[in-house]
């Protein structure tokens, strides 16, 4: 008999039928007469009580079923007396894949610290939370793929592997064959890179956007998702040296076509998660932040508020807060900033658009005031900024100058640059950091806890 | 006025309503009184015809309209005597928006070498063949999101960076941050990494599946869907050094089960490409492979033939066929020995399995005859092994006595090996080549052909 996931035998109704459920045993109580396994097969974060009568079952088998276990149980759907739950399975016959030894088994009931848990990352995704937590990931992305799909974007995989360093957006890591113990050199003592794979240095993407132009430039709207690296020595509970990251870039999009986008793309993404991630959700706000599905909703609710930079200064300038951080025209925001806008000036979302050139990068549209670029950031409720974007300079003189005056190495853009040279369009696109939309989406605190296997200065466990 | 894409617009009846149309001229040609422009703007593999009536523009304006220039044109859609079309604009008003001068903009409507194209990697999207590509990839990418979404398979974002090297399945790229032009050394002289980002040595995966495992033994069914390296210094229209795969895993799947899978899952790509990419596949048809649909259809009406490998090889031998590589029980078997099972032996696609365990990798799970394990390929025509899968051994005593036998590292491995000590269960998986997909469903012939920025040996431009 096929079995079925235990999310969906949840939903059937107590027919008595004949089922056959498998899954991980997170807890197993009882009395003298009756044992209840809480069985969990990670289709949802509910369990499926398995009542077992005593005296059907050999006691030696019995036994070896304790909190990790993994079982087959033949039984029957019945309706069920426990709170909380409209059916159970009586338990007809129960088979031990595997079992875990209670003495050496690192996740006993009891509730660990998340520390404790990145420690043991391999083995966290069978908790209730982490369960929970890489479910609402899936759905964010599927979400995110969905959108641009029915959008009619088209998704473009651009490098991970590159000899350009995009914006100078980090530090990045080196990618290479060389035997570091024997590394060949040039006449001159230098390292010959001649030799390594690529003949030449190269190192890991730290965003797929100048690639991602090349796209919109041809096929119109595209979007990438993928790893992005940054080798910042940075430990923080905000930055991965590892993280996905998702690149809309559209042809023909201005900087308020580029707004547009953003909210309405947020919207779908929250709204597609109260939808379907009902269940996880709440039981994020119970352990985890209770603020949460309120959060949630606040964001849908409320339109993006729009405002310049300048403006904004202006309004935390005037605002009497003491922040930790100074705040002048030209300085860029810190998280504080931020939040005071959205939490405290004006109780919703906003998008700051119009930033000093100087804090920006090289690449977004130089507006006509000589100062300022066609940059947005959207800022969120308790994390700040969580999408930033630009129109693109598309004149190739302008870009071309921009480049000169920032002592880049234009020999290494000679392709980015020539897409201004032929057939040059506005166009517009913006980064939204997967992790940092999961951080707000699931309520939790640290980024190394919504991503299966953190990366992190002296961590590459796993 | 809100433009519309020309897919949209070339679906749309002629109702003279005024339109917007933005795109990148293909070619321009007419007579003394009107021009006919070819935009296409990357939506479909169609272009829009734009008619101008030379006596209402500017002659300096039309001369700048060459192929690879964008433009806006604003106009009218009404009905076409060409042929093919139902609709084209009549312009009211044309703005350019970048020019591509013809002395120097390389892609003009001659066709050019796919050799020439892969040179311009960062311009080809702007082709026909190109676009239809990429669009296909787009297609097959969010076919795969959507199948396992549909079945409550969760994605999965294993690891890009890793302290373990999967199975030893090839030659892997070494990431650092240390100067290589100044290397820190141990008192012994040799490479400090205790000084390296991550304290040790680290590398780009060759594979998901390891991580994959802890995902399946967790939350049931994953699948990977990222890139994969591979630093082998082989130059072939069959490798690449950083590509896609999708690798699916499941818990209380055998073998059996996997197989199922695998059909179901290839043919649902191959209807989602039949049904949704439609023009492009037929332009891939005419253009570059006439056999490409038939073979679609092939596979899609053909239920998969399955095998023992060495019912296989017996066949093989006693095909009389001349092979150029030997074909012997324990060799891995060549595409053009899986080519003659799939194309001219059984006239379907096969799936070949338990093969020996000496040519499979370490985690396979072992039959009885302690010589083969639960292995499977999937071979197609024209490319021969397009998934590679297996059932896992799930017993700890099993894999542990293997990876000794084959004198790997159990302690890079414990993680791993923990999995089968705590809670294990009968658990396949499979991993498919997204470009290796590709080349199946677009009929092209070179993988650098159906990834946008190939990297191969000596090759990471753009």
């Amino acid at each position: 008999m096929k079995s079925l996931r235990i999310a969906e035998l949840l939903q059937s109704p107590a027919t008595d039928a004949e089922v056959v459920v498998k899954g991980w045993v997170r807890t197993k109580r009882g009395n003298k007469n009756v044992a209840f396994i809480a069985l969990n097969d990670g289709s949802c974060v509910a369990n499926m009580q398995v009542v077992v009568d005593l005296a059907k079952f050999d006691e030696e088998l019995l036994r070896k079923v304790t909190t990790g276990a993994c079982l087959r149980v033949d039984g029957r759907l019945v309706a069920s007396c426990g709170a909380g739950q409209g059916v159970e399975v009586q338990a007809e016959k129960i088979e031990i894949y595997g079992t875990a030894d209670p003495e050496t088994y690192p996740l006993q009931k009891k509730g660990h610290s998340l520390e404790f848990l990145r420690d043991i990352a391999y083995l966290r995704p069978r908790t209730n939370t982490f369960g929970a937590i890489f479910r609402i990931r899936h759905a964010m992305a599927y979400a995110i793929h969905k959108y641009f799909n029915d959008k009619g974007f088209y998704y473009l995989h651009t490098p991970l592997i590159t000899a350009s360093d995009c914006e100078g957006a980090g530090a990045m890591f080196q990618v290479t064959t060389l035997d570091l113990n024997n590394l060949p050199k040039t006449e001159e003592g230098a390292v010959d890179y001649s030799q390594d794979f690529f003949g030449r240095p190269c190192s890991l993407t730290v965003s797929g956007q100048l690639e991602g132009e090349l796209g919109a430039l041809s096929l119109g709207q595209i979007y990438t998702f993928g790893p992005t690296f940054r080798a910042e020595n940075s430990n923080t509970p905000r930055h991965l040296s590892e993280f996905w990251m998702i690149e809309p870039e559209m042809a023909f999009y201005e900087l308020e076509d580029n707004m547009e986008l953003a909210e309405d793309f947020l919207k779908y993404l929250i709204r597609y998660a109260l939808e379907n991630c009902r269940e996880d959700l709440e039981f994020m706000n119970k352990m985890w932040d209770n603020g949460l599905i309120e959060r949630l909703n606040f964001v849908l609710n409320h339109e993006f508020k729009r405002l310049d930079y300048t403006e904004g200064v202006e309004i935390l300038k005037a605002s009497g807060r003491k922040f930790e951080f100074p705040c002048d025209w030209g300085c860029d925001l810190q998280s504080e900033h931020e939040r005071y806008l959205v939490e405290e000036h004006f109780k919703r979302p906003v998008i700051l658009i119009n930033y000093p050139k100087q804090i920006k990068a090289f690449y977004m549209k130089q507006n006509e005031d000589g100062k300022t670029v066609r940059a947005m950031d959207v800022l969120f409720p308790k994390i700040g900024e969580i999408i930033g974007g630009s129109e693109r300079e598309a004149d190739y003189e302008k870009l071309s100058a921009r480049v000169h005056e920032l002592g880049m190495n234009e020999k290494e853009l000679w392709w980015y640059l020539d897409t201004r040279r032929w057939g040059s369009a506005p166009h517009s696109g913006f980064g939204l950091g997967f992790e940092r939309l999961l951080l707000f989406v699931t309520g939790m605190g640290n980024i190394r806890d919504v991503i299966p296997f953190p990366r992190t200065p002296k961590n590459a466990e796993f």
